[in-house]
Protein backbone atom coordinates (compact mmCIF):
# COMPACT_ATOMS: atom_id res chain seq x y z
CA UNK A 1 0.00 0.00 0.00
CA UNK A 2 1.30 3.34 -0.70
CA UNK A 3 1.55 5.54 1.76
CA UNK A 4 0.58 8.78 -0.06
CA UNK A 5 -0.85 8.75 -3.81
CA UNK A 6 -0.87 12.72 -5.14
CA UNK A 7 -2.77 13.54 -8.20
CA UNK A 8 -2.45 16.49 -10.17
CA UNK A 9 -5.03 17.64 -12.92
CA UNK A 10 -7.71 14.49 -12.46
CA UNK A 11 -10.24 14.67 -15.30
CA UNK A 12 -11.75 11.70 -16.63
CA UNK A 13 -8.54 9.57 -16.26
CA UNK A 14 -7.10 11.15 -13.05
CA UNK A 15 -10.50 10.59 -11.18
CA UNK A 16 -10.71 7.18 -12.22
CA UNK A 17 -7.05 6.83 -10.88
CA UNK A 18 -8.34 7.88 -7.64
CA UNK A 19 -11.84 6.02 -7.39
CA UNK A 20 -9.82 2.93 -8.32
CA UNK A 21 -6.90 3.48 -6.10
CA UNK A 22 -9.71 4.01 -3.37
CA UNK A 23 -11.59 0.90 -4.15
CA UNK A 24 -8.92 -1.34 -4.43
CA UNK A 25 -7.49 0.02 -1.53
CA UNK A 26 -4.07 1.34 -2.96
CA UNK A 27 -3.02 4.06 -0.92
CA UNK A 28 -3.62 4.98 2.62
CA UNK A 29 -3.72 9.15 1.68
CA UNK A 30 -4.98 10.42 -1.70
CA UNK A 31 -3.78 14.13 -2.32
CA UNK A 32 -5.08 15.77 -5.49
CA UNK A 33 -4.46 19.46 -7.25
CA UNK A 34 -6.64 20.93 -9.57
CA UNK A 35 -5.84 24.27 -11.44
CA UNK A 36 -9.46 25.47 -10.91
CA UNK A 37 -10.78 26.76 -7.39
CA UNK A 38 -14.23 25.43 -7.66
CA UNK A 39 -12.97 21.97 -8.89
CA UNK A 40 -10.80 21.90 -6.08
CA UNK A 41 -14.08 22.71 -3.51
CA UNK A 42 -15.64 19.43 -5.40
CA UNK A 43 -12.54 16.98 -4.96
CA UNK A 44 -12.73 18.10 -1.48
CA UNK A 45 -16.30 16.28 -0.83
CA UNK A 46 -15.29 13.32 -2.64
CA UNK A 47 -14.69 10.14 -0.84
CA UNK A 48 -11.77 9.20 -2.76
CA UNK A 49 -9.90 12.53 -1.97
CA UNK A 50 -7.96 12.94 1.99
CA UNK A 51 -6.69 16.16 0.31
CA UNK A 52 -6.89 18.69 -1.75
CA UNK A 53 -3.95 21.32 -2.31
CA UNK A 54 -3.83 24.41 -3.33
CA UNK A 55 -0.27 24.14 -5.49
CA UNK A 56 0.90 21.37 -7.09
CA UNK A 57 4.43 22.02 -5.29
CA UNK A 58 2.57 21.64 -1.87
CA UNK A 59 0.30 18.44 -3.23
CA UNK A 60 3.69 16.64 -4.02
CA UNK A 61 5.12 17.10 -0.66
CA UNK A 62 5.10 13.80 1.37
CA UNK A 63 4.04 11.99 -1.82
CA UNK A 64 5.30 8.20 -2.55
CA UNK A 65 3.68 8.13 -6.11
CA UNK A 66 2.25 11.00 -8.18
CA UNK A 67 -0.46 10.65 -10.87
CA UNK A 68 -0.03 13.71 -13.82
CA UNK A 69 -3.03 13.42 -15.53
CA UNK A 70 -3.70 17.09 -17.30
CA UNK A 71 -3.94 17.80 -20.82
CA UNK A 72 -0.55 16.38 -22.67
CA UNK A 73 1.28 19.93 -23.41
CA UNK A 74 0.86 21.06 -19.06
CA UNK A 75 2.98 17.22 -18.19
CA UNK A 76 6.26 18.75 -18.86
CA UNK A 77 5.33 21.79 -17.18
CA UNK A 78 4.14 20.29 -14.59
CA UNK A 79 6.82 18.00 -13.97
CA UNK A 80 9.26 20.66 -13.73
CA UNK A 81 7.50 22.63 -11.42
CA UNK A 82 6.96 19.64 -8.74
CA UNK A 83 10.67 18.39 -9.54
CA UNK A 84 12.10 20.67 -6.78
CA UNK A 85 9.46 19.21 -4.21
CA UNK A 86 9.21 15.86 -4.49
CA UNK A 87 10.70 12.93 -2.03
CA UNK A 88 14.13 11.81 -2.68
CA UNK A 89 12.85 8.84 -4.54
CA UNK A 90 9.35 9.69 -5.27
CA UNK A 91 8.06 8.01 -8.59
CA UNK A 92 6.18 9.96 -10.83
CA UNK A 93 4.10 8.77 -13.47
CA UNK A 94 1.35 10.24 -16.11
CA UNK A 95 -1.76 9.42 -18.15
CA UNK A 96 -0.76 11.34 -21.32
CA UNK A 97 -1.71 10.13 -24.95
CA UNK A 98 2.08 10.52 -26.10
CA UNK A 99 5.09 9.80 -24.74
CA UNK A 100 8.46 10.11 -26.77
CA UNK A 101 8.80 13.88 -25.70
CA UNK A 102 7.22 13.44 -22.29
CA UNK A 103 9.06 10.57 -21.80
CA UNK A 104 12.61 11.75 -22.65
CA UNK A 105 11.59 15.42 -20.59
CA UNK A 106 10.25 14.34 -17.88
CA UNK A 107 13.27 11.80 -17.11
CA UNK A 108 15.48 14.96 -17.48
CA UNK A 109 13.59 17.36 -15.47
CA UNK A 110 13.65 14.76 -12.50
CA UNK A 111 17.72 13.89 -12.84
CA UNK A 112 18.30 11.71 -10.67
CA UNK A 113 16.30 12.92 -7.68
CA UNK A 114 13.05 11.04 -8.42
CA UNK A 115 11.81 8.86 -11.29
CA UNK A 116 9.71 9.52 -14.11
CA UNK A 117 8.49 6.38 -15.57
CA UNK A 118 5.83 7.44 -18.62
CA UNK A 119 2.54 5.69 -18.73
CA UNK A 120 -0.72 5.65 -21.48
CA UNK A 121 -3.71 3.94 -20.61
CA UNK A 122 -5.80 2.93 -23.26
CA UNK A 123 -9.16 4.18 -21.45
CA UNK A 124 -10.54 7.35 -23.10
CA UNK A 125 -13.67 8.91 -23.60
CA UNK A 126 -15.70 11.40 -25.72
CA UNK A 127 -16.65 12.49 -22.06
CA UNK A 128 -14.24 14.31 -20.25
CA UNK A 129 -13.98 15.51 -17.02
CA UNK A 130 -13.59 13.97 -13.29
CA UNK A 131 -17.13 13.73 -12.86
CA UNK A 132 -17.22 10.53 -15.10
CA UNK A 133 -14.52 8.90 -13.67
CA UNK A 134 -15.19 5.90 -12.33
CA UNK A 135 -13.18 2.78 -10.41
CA UNK A 136 -13.72 0.28 -13.01
CA UNK A 137 -12.28 2.48 -16.17
CA UNK A 138 -8.84 0.45 -16.44
CA UNK A 139 -10.56 -2.78 -16.25
CA UNK A 140 -9.08 -5.46 -18.85
CA UNK A 141 -7.62 -2.22 -20.27
CA UNK A 142 -4.09 -1.72 -22.06
CA UNK A 143 -1.75 0.38 -20.12
CA UNK A 144 1.28 1.32 -22.13
CA UNK A 145 3.92 1.94 -19.81
CA UNK A 146 7.43 3.50 -21.37
CA UNK A 147 10.92 3.48 -19.30
CA UNK A 148 13.80 4.39 -20.82
CA UNK A 149 17.10 2.37 -21.23
CA UNK A 150 18.32 4.31 -18.11
CA UNK A 151 14.61 3.98 -15.57
CA UNK A 152 15.37 2.67 -12.43
CA UNK A 153 14.08 -0.91 -12.72
CA UNK A 154 12.50 -0.86 -9.39
CA UNK A 155 10.82 2.28 -10.38
CA UNK A 156 9.30 0.87 -13.58
CA UNK A 157 8.33 -2.05 -11.48
CA UNK A 158 6.36 0.44 -8.87
CA UNK A 159 4.81 2.09 -12.04
CA UNK A 160 3.54 -1.21 -13.75
CA UNK A 161 2.13 -3.02 -10.54
CA UNK A 162 0.16 0.49 -9.82
CA UNK A 163 -1.50 0.15 -13.22
CA UNK A 164 -1.70 -3.77 -12.59
CA UNK A 165 -3.40 -2.94 -9.30
CA UNK A 166 -5.98 -0.71 -11.18
CA UNK A 167 -6.99 -3.19 -12.93
CA UNK A 168 -5.15 -2.61 -16.76
CA UNK A 169 -3.07 -5.05 -18.37
CA UNK A 170 0.31 -3.31 -19.03
CA UNK A 171 2.67 -3.50 -22.04
CA UNK A 172 6.29 -2.16 -21.69
CA UNK A 173 7.12 -0.51 -24.79
CA UNK A 174 9.98 2.30 -25.95
CA UNK A 175 8.18 5.52 -26.10
CA UNK A 176 8.57 5.95 -29.41
CA UNK A 177 7.52 2.64 -30.45
CA UNK A 178 3.97 3.64 -28.14
CA UNK A 179 4.04 6.91 -30.20
CA UNK A 180 3.91 5.06 -33.67
CA UNK A 181 1.34 2.13 -32.50
CA UNK A 182 -1.18 4.69 -31.03
CA UNK A 183 -0.74 7.18 -34.49
CA UNK A 184 -2.23 4.08 -35.85
CA UNK A 185 -4.92 2.30 -33.63
CA UNK A 186 -5.95 5.97 -31.67
CA UNK A 187 -4.40 8.98 -33.48
CA UNK A 188 -5.81 7.86 -37.12
CA UNK A 189 -9.02 6.74 -36.20
CA UNK A 190 -9.68 10.20 -34.89
CA UNK A 191 -8.80 11.68 -37.48
CA UNK A 192 -11.20 9.62 -40.01
CA UNK A 193 -14.37 10.38 -37.59
CA UNK A 194 -13.29 13.86 -37.10
CA UNK A 195 -12.92 14.73 -40.53
CA UNK A 196 -15.87 12.05 -41.71
CA UNK A 197 -18.20 14.59 -39.25
CA UNK A 198 -16.69 17.75 -40.92
CA UNK A 199 -17.37 16.59 -44.19
CA UNK A 200 -20.96 15.37 -43.44
CA UNK A 201 -21.49 18.89 -41.61
CA UNK A 202 -21.18 20.75 -45.07
CA UNK A 203 -23.15 18.57 -47.03
CA UNK A 204 -26.86 18.00 -45.20
CA UNK A 205 -26.62 17.62 -41.17
CA UNK A 206 -30.08 16.55 -41.10
CA UNK A 207 -29.08 13.68 -43.02
CA UNK A 208 -27.81 12.60 -39.27
CA UNK A 209 -30.81 11.89 -37.95
CA UNK A 210 -31.22 9.43 -40.51
CA UNK A 211 -28.39 7.50 -39.25
CA UNK A 212 -28.82 4.36 -38.07
CA UNK A 213 -26.15 2.36 -35.82
CA UNK A 214 -23.62 2.34 -37.97
CA UNK A 215 -22.57 6.01 -38.18
CA UNK A 216 -23.22 6.49 -34.78
CA UNK A 217 -20.64 4.02 -33.84
CA UNK A 218 -17.95 4.56 -36.52
CA UNK A 219 -18.41 8.76 -35.32
CA UNK A 220 -18.69 8.83 -31.80
CA UNK A 221 -15.10 9.64 -30.72
CA UNK A 222 -15.66 12.88 -33.37
CA UNK A 223 -17.42 14.08 -29.91
CA UNK A 224 -14.37 14.56 -28.04
CA UNK A 225 -12.37 17.72 -27.07
CA UNK A 226 -10.84 19.18 -29.99
CA UNK A 227 -8.41 21.25 -27.99
CA UNK A 228 -7.29 17.62 -25.88
CA UNK A 229 -7.03 16.38 -29.64
CA UNK A 230 -4.74 19.44 -30.56
CA UNK A 231 -2.29 18.95 -28.19
CA UNK A 232 -1.57 14.87 -28.92
CA UNK A 233 -1.85 15.11 -32.84
CA UNK A 234 1.14 18.29 -32.43
CA UNK A 235 3.14 15.95 -29.71
CA UNK A 236 2.36 12.97 -32.30
CA UNK A 237 3.14 14.99 -35.55
CA UNK A 238 5.11 12.75 -37.42
CA UNK A 239 3.79 9.27 -36.33
CA UNK A 240 0.24 10.65 -37.08
CA UNK A 241 1.04 11.94 -40.64
CA UNK A 242 3.00 8.74 -41.59
CA UNK A 243 -0.04 6.84 -40.98
CA UNK A 244 -2.37 9.18 -42.06
CA UNK A 245 -0.27 9.37 -45.76
CA UNK A 246 -0.21 5.34 -45.05
CA UNK A 247 -3.59 5.45 -44.41
CA UNK A 248 -4.43 7.30 -47.48
CA UNK A 249 -2.53 5.56 -49.76
CA UNK A 250 -4.84 2.53 -49.23
CA UNK A 251 -8.25 4.45 -49.13
CA UNK A 252 -7.20 5.70 -53.37
CA UNK A 253 -6.57 2.11 -53.87
CA UNK A 254 -10.26 1.55 -52.77
CA UNK A 255 -11.39 4.55 -54.75
CA UNK A 256 -9.02 3.28 -58.14
CA UNK A 257 -10.95 0.04 -57.57
CA UNK A 258 -14.93 1.83 -57.44
CA UNK A 259 -13.92 3.78 -60.50
CA UNK A 260 -12.32 0.48 -62.65
CA UNK A 261 -15.43 -1.06 -61.43
CA UNK A 262 -12.67 -3.48 -60.00
CA UNK A 263 -15.36 -5.26 -57.48
CA UNK A 264 -12.94 -7.92 -57.19
CA UNK A 265 -10.45 -5.71 -55.61
CA UNK A 266 -12.97 -3.87 -53.43
CA UNK A 267 -14.34 -7.08 -52.33
CA UNK A 268 -10.49 -8.17 -51.55
CA UNK A 269 -10.03 -5.21 -49.24
CA UNK A 270 -13.24 -5.29 -47.66
CA UNK A 271 -12.56 -8.71 -47.03
CA UNK A 272 -8.73 -8.17 -45.46
CA UNK A 273 -11.00 -5.55 -42.91
CA UNK A 274 -13.79 -8.18 -42.07
CA UNK A 275 -11.06 -10.49 -41.22
CA UNK A 276 -9.02 -7.75 -38.85
CA UNK A 277 -12.25 -6.63 -37.54
CA UNK A 278 -13.16 -10.30 -36.67
CA UNK A 279 -9.80 -11.22 -34.78
CA UNK A 280 -9.94 -7.75 -32.15
CA UNK A 281 -10.96 -9.05 -28.95
CA UNK A 282 -14.43 -8.64 -27.70
CA UNK A 283 -14.91 -5.50 -25.30
CA UNK A 284 -13.99 -6.31 -21.68
CA UNK B 1 -54.39 -6.65 -40.25
CA UNK B 2 -52.83 -8.03 -43.19
CA UNK B 3 -54.68 -11.66 -43.97
CA UNK B 4 -51.17 -12.73 -45.35
CA UNK B 5 -47.50 -11.05 -44.94
CA UNK B 6 -45.05 -12.92 -47.42
CA UNK B 7 -41.18 -12.31 -46.70
CA UNK B 8 -38.97 -14.00 -48.91
CA UNK B 9 -35.40 -14.78 -48.31
CA UNK B 10 -35.19 -13.50 -44.38
CA UNK B 11 -31.87 -12.42 -42.82
CA UNK B 12 -31.68 -10.32 -40.17
CA UNK B 13 -34.20 -7.72 -41.43
CA UNK B 14 -36.18 -10.37 -42.72
CA UNK B 15 -36.85 -11.94 -39.65
CA UNK B 16 -37.08 -8.98 -37.65
CA UNK B 17 -39.87 -7.99 -40.19
CA UNK B 18 -41.33 -11.39 -38.95
CA UNK B 19 -40.81 -11.04 -35.59
CA UNK B 20 -42.28 -7.24 -34.91
CA UNK B 21 -45.25 -8.25 -37.34
CA UNK B 22 -45.74 -10.86 -35.32
CA UNK B 23 -45.38 -9.19 -31.81
CA UNK B 24 -47.52 -6.47 -33.28
CA UNK B 25 -49.92 -8.54 -34.59
CA UNK B 26 -49.76 -6.91 -37.91
CA UNK B 27 -50.59 -10.17 -40.29
CA UNK B 28 -52.77 -12.86 -39.57
CA UNK B 29 -50.90 -15.25 -41.34
CA UNK B 30 -46.95 -14.92 -42.35
CA UNK B 31 -45.66 -17.23 -44.76
CA UNK B 32 -41.75 -17.18 -45.58
CA UNK B 33 -39.51 -18.26 -48.08
CA UNK B 34 -35.91 -19.27 -48.15
CA UNK B 35 -33.40 -20.46 -50.54
CA UNK B 36 -31.94 -23.03 -48.43
CA UNK B 37 -33.98 -26.48 -47.69
CA UNK B 38 -32.21 -25.94 -44.17
CA UNK B 39 -33.04 -22.62 -43.12
CA UNK B 40 -36.76 -23.55 -44.10
CA UNK B 41 -36.65 -26.76 -41.70
CA UNK B 42 -35.59 -24.38 -39.02
CA UNK B 43 -38.06 -21.56 -39.93
CA UNK B 44 -40.86 -23.94 -39.79
CA UNK B 45 -40.64 -24.32 -35.88
CA UNK B 46 -40.27 -20.45 -35.26
CA UNK B 47 -43.66 -19.12 -33.55
CA UNK B 48 -43.62 -15.94 -36.27
CA UNK B 49 -43.74 -18.42 -39.32
CA UNK B 50 -46.57 -20.21 -39.85
CA UNK B 51 -46.22 -21.43 -43.60
CA UNK B 52 -43.10 -22.44 -45.26
CA UNK B 53 -43.14 -22.16 -48.93
CA UNK B 54 -40.59 -24.67 -51.54
CA UNK B 55 -40.84 -21.80 -53.98
CA UNK B 56 -41.07 -17.82 -54.23
CA UNK B 57 -43.54 -18.23 -56.46
CA UNK B 58 -45.62 -20.53 -54.27
CA UNK B 59 -45.23 -18.14 -51.03
CA UNK B 60 -46.98 -15.19 -52.93
CA UNK B 61 -50.15 -17.05 -53.58
CA UNK B 62 -52.47 -15.12 -51.72
CA UNK B 63 -50.23 -12.65 -50.19
CA UNK B 64 -51.76 -8.84 -49.42
CA UNK B 65 -48.22 -7.70 -48.56
CA UNK B 66 -44.87 -9.31 -49.91
CA UNK B 67 -41.47 -8.40 -48.03
CA UNK B 68 -38.65 -9.38 -50.37
CA UNK B 69 -35.39 -9.38 -47.55
CA UNK B 70 -32.62 -11.12 -49.94
CA UNK B 71 -29.33 -8.78 -50.47
CA UNK B 72 -29.99 -5.96 -53.26
CA UNK B 73 -28.54 -8.02 -56.42
CA UNK B 74 -30.95 -10.59 -55.83
CA UNK B 75 -34.13 -7.94 -55.50
CA UNK B 76 -35.15 -7.51 -58.58
CA UNK B 77 -34.37 -11.08 -60.13
CA UNK B 78 -37.04 -12.39 -57.21
CA UNK B 79 -39.58 -9.44 -58.46
CA UNK B 80 -39.43 -10.47 -62.00
CA UNK B 81 -39.75 -14.30 -60.69
CA UNK B 82 -42.72 -13.82 -58.86
CA UNK B 83 -44.35 -11.30 -60.93
CA UNK B 84 -46.53 -13.20 -62.42
CA UNK B 85 -47.74 -15.26 -59.01
CA UNK B 86 -48.71 -12.24 -57.10
CA UNK B 87 -52.62 -11.67 -56.34
CA UNK B 88 -54.13 -8.78 -58.37
CA UNK B 89 -53.42 -5.23 -56.44
CA UNK B 90 -50.58 -6.97 -53.94
CA UNK B 91 -48.04 -4.82 -52.62
CA UNK B 92 -44.38 -5.82 -53.03
CA UNK B 93 -41.58 -4.21 -50.56
CA UNK B 94 -38.11 -4.30 -49.99
CA UNK B 95 -35.28 -3.63 -47.40
CA UNK B 96 -32.52 -3.18 -50.02
CA UNK B 97 -29.88 -0.67 -48.83
CA UNK B 98 -29.82 1.14 -52.36
CA UNK B 99 -33.33 2.05 -54.45
CA UNK B 100 -33.10 3.92 -57.53
CA UNK B 101 -32.42 0.68 -60.44
CA UNK B 102 -34.66 -1.65 -57.47
CA UNK B 103 -37.42 1.02 -57.80
CA UNK B 104 -37.49 1.16 -61.47
CA UNK B 105 -36.45 -2.30 -62.32
CA UNK B 106 -39.06 -3.62 -59.69
CA UNK B 107 -42.10 -1.16 -61.05
CA UNK B 108 -41.42 -2.04 -64.50
CA UNK B 109 -42.07 -5.74 -63.39
CA UNK B 110 -44.98 -5.59 -62.15
CA UNK B 111 -46.91 -3.44 -64.58
CA UNK B 112 -50.63 -2.73 -63.41
CA UNK B 113 -50.85 -5.76 -61.95
CA UNK B 114 -49.27 -5.20 -58.44
CA UNK B 115 -47.70 -2.41 -56.85
CA UNK B 116 -43.76 -1.96 -56.02
CA UNK B 117 -42.93 0.68 -53.24
CA UNK B 118 -39.35 0.00 -52.29
CA UNK B 119 -38.26 0.26 -48.64
CA UNK B 120 -34.79 0.61 -47.13
CA UNK B 121 -34.96 0.64 -43.09
CA UNK B 122 -31.71 1.84 -41.42
CA UNK B 123 -31.53 -0.94 -39.03
CA UNK B 124 -28.92 -2.89 -40.40
CA UNK B 125 -25.75 -4.78 -38.38
CA UNK B 126 -22.46 -6.28 -38.61
CA UNK B 127 -24.31 -9.34 -37.62
CA UNK B 128 -26.25 -11.43 -40.72
CA UNK B 129 -28.39 -14.31 -40.68
CA UNK B 130 -32.04 -14.47 -39.57
CA UNK B 131 -31.28 -15.83 -36.27
CA UNK B 132 -30.12 -12.43 -35.20
CA UNK B 133 -33.16 -10.99 -35.57
CA UNK B 134 -35.87 -9.13 -33.09
CA UNK B 135 -38.86 -7.46 -32.69
CA UNK B 136 -37.32 -4.72 -31.67
CA UNK B 137 -35.10 -4.07 -34.56
CA UNK B 138 -36.68 -1.06 -36.11
CA UNK B 139 -37.97 0.39 -32.93
CA UNK B 140 -36.68 4.53 -33.49
CA UNK B 141 -35.33 3.63 -36.64
CA UNK B 142 -35.65 5.25 -39.85
CA UNK B 143 -37.22 3.44 -43.09
CA UNK B 144 -36.72 5.01 -46.11
CA UNK B 145 -39.88 4.95 -48.15
CA UNK B 146 -38.98 5.86 -52.35
CA UNK B 147 -42.38 5.98 -54.31
CA UNK B 148 -41.99 7.29 -57.99
CA UNK B 149 -43.99 9.70 -59.20
CA UNK B 150 -46.59 7.40 -60.50
CA UNK B 151 -46.90 4.82 -57.62
CA UNK B 152 -50.62 4.35 -56.62
CA UNK B 153 -50.67 6.34 -53.63
CA UNK B 154 -52.80 3.80 -51.83
CA UNK B 155 -49.94 1.40 -51.65
CA UNK B 156 -47.61 3.55 -50.72
CA UNK B 157 -49.71 4.98 -48.18
CA UNK B 158 -49.78 0.90 -46.59
CA UNK B 159 -46.02 0.19 -47.47
CA UNK B 160 -45.45 3.64 -45.09
CA UNK B 161 -48.28 2.26 -42.77
CA UNK B 162 -46.73 -1.04 -42.69
CA UNK B 163 -43.34 -0.14 -41.45
CA UNK B 164 -44.40 2.70 -39.15
CA UNK B 165 -46.49 0.05 -37.49
CA UNK B 166 -43.54 -2.29 -37.13
CA UNK B 167 -41.81 0.45 -34.88
CA UNK B 168 -39.94 2.92 -37.62
CA UNK B 169 -39.88 6.14 -38.57
CA UNK B 170 -40.89 6.57 -42.32
CA UNK B 171 -39.16 9.29 -44.60
CA UNK B 172 -40.55 9.56 -48.11
CA UNK B 173 -37.42 10.36 -50.48
CA UNK B 174 -37.61 10.10 -54.01
CA UNK B 175 -35.01 6.31 -54.78
CA UNK B 176 -32.10 8.68 -56.49
CA UNK B 177 -32.09 11.03 -53.33
CA UNK B 178 -32.12 8.20 -51.21
CA UNK B 179 -29.00 6.79 -52.89
CA UNK B 180 -27.41 10.33 -52.34
CA UNK B 181 -28.13 10.35 -48.52
CA UNK B 182 -26.98 6.52 -47.55
CA UNK B 183 -23.74 7.02 -49.62
CA UNK B 184 -22.92 9.69 -47.82
CA UNK B 185 -24.08 8.05 -43.97
CA UNK B 186 -23.90 4.70 -44.53
CA UNK B 187 -21.59 2.97 -47.26
CA UNK B 188 -19.02 5.77 -47.34
CA UNK B 189 -18.78 4.91 -42.85
CA UNK B 190 -18.64 1.06 -44.00
CA UNK B 191 -15.91 2.15 -46.63
CA UNK B 192 -13.97 4.15 -43.82
CA UNK B 193 -13.96 1.53 -41.09
CA UNK B 194 -13.35 -1.36 -43.86
CA UNK B 195 -10.16 0.08 -45.34
CA UNK B 196 -8.79 1.36 -41.77
CA UNK B 197 -9.30 -2.55 -41.05
CA UNK B 198 -7.61 -3.52 -43.83
CA UNK B 199 -4.41 -0.74 -43.39
CA UNK B 200 -4.32 -1.64 -39.74
CA UNK B 201 -3.65 -5.46 -40.46
CA UNK B 202 -1.05 -4.54 -43.17
CA UNK B 203 1.07 -2.72 -40.32
CA UNK B 204 0.51 -5.04 -36.99
CA UNK B 205 -2.48 -7.16 -36.19
CA UNK B 206 -0.92 -7.47 -33.11
CA UNK B 207 -1.82 -4.17 -32.13
CA UNK B 208 -5.28 -4.65 -32.27
CA UNK B 209 -5.14 -6.00 -28.80
CA UNK B 210 -4.14 -2.92 -27.17
CA UNK B 211 -7.06 -0.62 -28.58
CA UNK B 212 -9.63 1.12 -26.41
CA UNK B 213 -13.51 1.30 -27.27
CA UNK B 214 -12.74 4.47 -29.80
CA UNK B 215 -10.88 1.79 -32.66
CA UNK B 216 -13.75 -0.94 -31.45
CA UNK B 217 -16.44 1.59 -31.95
CA UNK B 218 -15.04 3.33 -35.10
CA UNK B 219 -14.07 0.01 -37.26
CA UNK B 220 -17.54 -2.39 -35.91
CA UNK B 221 -19.13 -2.40 -38.87
CA UNK B 222 -15.67 -3.79 -40.68
CA UNK B 223 -17.18 -6.96 -39.02
CA UNK B 224 -20.09 -6.80 -42.21
CA UNK B 225 -20.28 -9.18 -44.87
CA UNK B 226 -17.73 -8.26 -47.88
CA UNK B 227 -20.29 -10.03 -50.23
CA UNK B 228 -23.39 -8.34 -49.23
CA UNK B 229 -21.35 -4.35 -49.48
CA UNK B 230 -20.14 -5.52 -52.58
CA UNK B 231 -23.35 -5.71 -54.37
CA UNK B 232 -24.87 -2.04 -52.53
CA UNK B 233 -21.39 -0.70 -53.58
CA UNK B 234 -21.92 -1.85 -57.10
CA UNK B 235 -25.16 -0.99 -57.05
CA UNK B 236 -24.48 2.35 -55.93
CA UNK B 237 -21.43 3.19 -57.45
CA UNK B 238 -22.29 7.12 -59.10
CA UNK B 239 -23.18 8.39 -55.55
CA UNK B 240 -20.80 6.01 -53.18
CA UNK B 241 -17.98 7.49 -55.43
CA UNK B 242 -18.57 10.95 -55.41
CA UNK B 243 -19.33 10.79 -51.45
CA UNK B 244 -15.63 9.32 -50.90
CA UNK B 245 -14.03 11.74 -53.64
CA UNK B 246 -15.35 14.93 -52.07
CA UNK B 247 -14.45 12.81 -48.33
CA UNK B 248 -11.26 12.32 -49.78
CA UNK B 249 -10.77 16.40 -50.45
CA UNK B 250 -11.21 16.53 -46.73
CA UNK B 251 -9.17 14.38 -45.38
CA UNK B 252 -6.74 15.89 -47.70
CA UNK B 253 -7.44 19.36 -46.08
CA UNK B 254 -6.54 17.84 -42.83
CA UNK B 255 -3.28 16.37 -44.01
CA UNK B 256 -2.32 19.19 -45.33
CA UNK B 257 -2.95 21.30 -42.25
CA UNK B 258 -0.63 18.81 -40.47
CA UNK B 259 2.21 19.18 -43.06
CA UNK B 260 1.65 23.11 -42.72
CA UNK B 261 1.47 22.89 -39.16
CA UNK B 262 -1.09 24.37 -39.19
CA UNK B 263 -2.79 23.34 -35.97
CA UNK B 264 -5.36 26.36 -35.82
CA UNK B 265 -7.24 24.74 -39.03
CA UNK B 266 -6.77 21.58 -37.98
CA UNK B 267 -8.76 22.37 -34.17
CA UNK B 268 -11.28 24.01 -36.42
CA UNK B 269 -11.89 21.23 -38.53
CA UNK B 270 -11.78 18.78 -35.28
CA UNK B 271 -14.15 21.24 -34.17
CA UNK B 272 -17.05 21.21 -36.88
CA UNK B 273 -16.54 17.41 -36.31
CA UNK B 274 -17.49 17.65 -32.81
CA UNK B 275 -20.19 20.26 -33.53
CA UNK B 276 -21.93 17.47 -36.21
CA UNK B 277 -21.46 14.63 -34.05
CA UNK B 278 -23.07 16.34 -30.48
CA UNK B 279 -26.07 17.19 -32.61
CA UNK B 280 -26.82 13.73 -33.37
CA UNK B 281 -29.70 12.41 -31.86
CA UNK B 282 -29.23 9.85 -28.80
CA UNK B 283 -29.53 6.25 -29.82
CA UNK B 284 -32.54 5.16 -29.21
Amino acid sequence: MLPQLTILAPGLLGASVARAARARNLAQRIVIWSRRAETRVALAGQPWCDAVAETPETAVAGATLVVIASPVDQIVPLIRQIAAHLNAGAIVTDVGSVKEEITRLGTHALGAHAHFVGAHPMAGSEKTGWEHGTAELFQGRTCFVTPLVNTAPAATATVLKFWRDLGATTTTVEPARHDEIVAHISHLPQILASTLCAFLAQRDPAWRDFAGGGLRDTTRIAGSDPQLWRTILEQNHTEVLGALQHYQAELNRFEKALVAGDYTALTAQLQRGQDYRRGMRPAS
